[in-house]
């Protein structure tokens, strides 16, 4: 990677158009040879969906200065995978996505689509990372949040990685000055207590918006929530293989007939 | 539970119609107290995808005799999360998804909508698991498939179960005679080679079909697919934290300044 551009695959889940794939782009475009497939409209909420029911669509735009860029009708997954069949006809050296508007921290992983396109470059071996602002409003700040993905991607690229190599970064809502640095930490154990709101629509029949509160159940240190209210950028390694392996020795004396 | 009917709440992501999800009814409903929130189309592909963009709606259905039903908007996740906010004003005793048709073991748990239906639950406290069958027909024989729930689901009602008890437990598609019984597993590693089909619609446009072959690069003993080719049931205890503590020791060594 010292000698040959590496190529970055660069893609969100807020859709191609989103201020915050623009700041990845805008903070990593010197260090490797770029491309951008991302959806062509907000996918948020779109956890590891991919679209095995109707056809994809791509098209190249013209959206990032001196950067080869595509949108794609699909999730966040489907983009890594059409990406790597169709227009980098190989896999990237390294797959970045975001930057989300909004947090993917702690149990918010699992719905992420910003996490579903790293998880799925990871599970073909590229060396991937999500990063997320905690900052949902579109004209947020993404000043420090360039900041970090410079300092994660310049680490991802002067070492080699371990196979399977997966962060998940967020970044804090936070003056510059305030900012502590990186953290590597683990996923806090949390959850959503949801309230649906109910509705009437004119013609009188009931519907629910999702409403939720975010509840963190974790009170012993080193996880992300903890870490991002401190000021620091949290960094969590993510893992593919998603066996309880201690439940599994439960199972294999309890099951045991 | 043994004193008290449990509340079991099954769901899906084939839809409320799937001949999968009466086949789940049936081999449990003199087990405790019945109850379906499944989506009303099928939602396959879907991960762990909610909806945050668009309301819900849900209808009360009359399709298993004696069984209160509700189908939804929404996918998997959201029925699980409607079904304890609106329809159970509670937690269930237990969440049970599928059966599947077609199979998530290994790689496929994360795109496969029937699990994020049972991780949903885990989040909330409540144990669960998913079936899945390999055979992906809708005229599928879910006969075997239903002894297996029936076996899984007792051994979860006579034991006290761990916190966050969550199992992806998917069916061979073999004669009754040929299965050989439940093996506690790891989740196999593996992945797609995605070959997406290109083809010109009437107006000359490309499209897509995401095509794609299975690859099982696991050697070592032990995973659920070299379970399920033996003529077992596999049987996976899944976990919530996707943290990867190898890796985090890793980080924490390496990129310490």
């Amino acid at each position: 990677m010292q000698h040959k551009k590496p190529v970055i695959l660069i893609t969100n889940d807020d859709g191609v158009t989103a201020p915050g794939i623009r700041a990845l782009v805008e903070a990593v475009k010197d260090l490797g040879r770029v491309i951008v497939v991302a959806p062509d409209k907000p996918q948020s909420g779109m956890g590891h969906a991919i679209t095995i029911g109707s056809p994809l669509r791509v098209d190249q735009v013209n959206l990032f200065d001196g950067v080869e860029a595509w949108q794609c009708t699909g999730t966040p997954a489907d983009c890594v995978k059409l990406a790597k069949d169709k227009i980098l006809h190989g896999p990237a050296d390294l797959c970045l996505s975001g930057i989300n508007h909004g947090a993917n921290h702690s149990i918010n992983l699992i719905y992420s689509g910003t996490m579903s396109a790293a998880m799925e470059a990871s599970i073909e071996g590229i060396p991937s990372a999500g990063f997320s602002l905690l900052d949902y409003r579109w004209e947020a700040d993404f000043e420090l949040a360039k900041k970090v993905v410079r300092d994660v991607v310049t680490r991802m690229l002067e070492r080699t990685m371990p196979a399977h190599f997966l962060l998940n970064v967020n970044i804090p809502r936070v003056d510059a000055h305030l900012y502590k640095g990186l953290k590597i930490c683990r996923q806090a154990n949390s959850k959503w207590a949801e309230d649906f709101e109910q509705r009437t629509d004119p013609r009188g029949k009931d519907y629910y918006w999702m409403t939720g509160k975010f509840i963190n159940m974790d009170t012993k240190p080193g996880n992300d929530v903890e870490a991002l209210e401190e000021g620091f950028a949290s960094v969590v390694p993510v893992k593919i293989d998603f066996t309880d392996y201690a439940m599994k020795e439960w199972l294999e004396i309890e099951w045991k007939q």
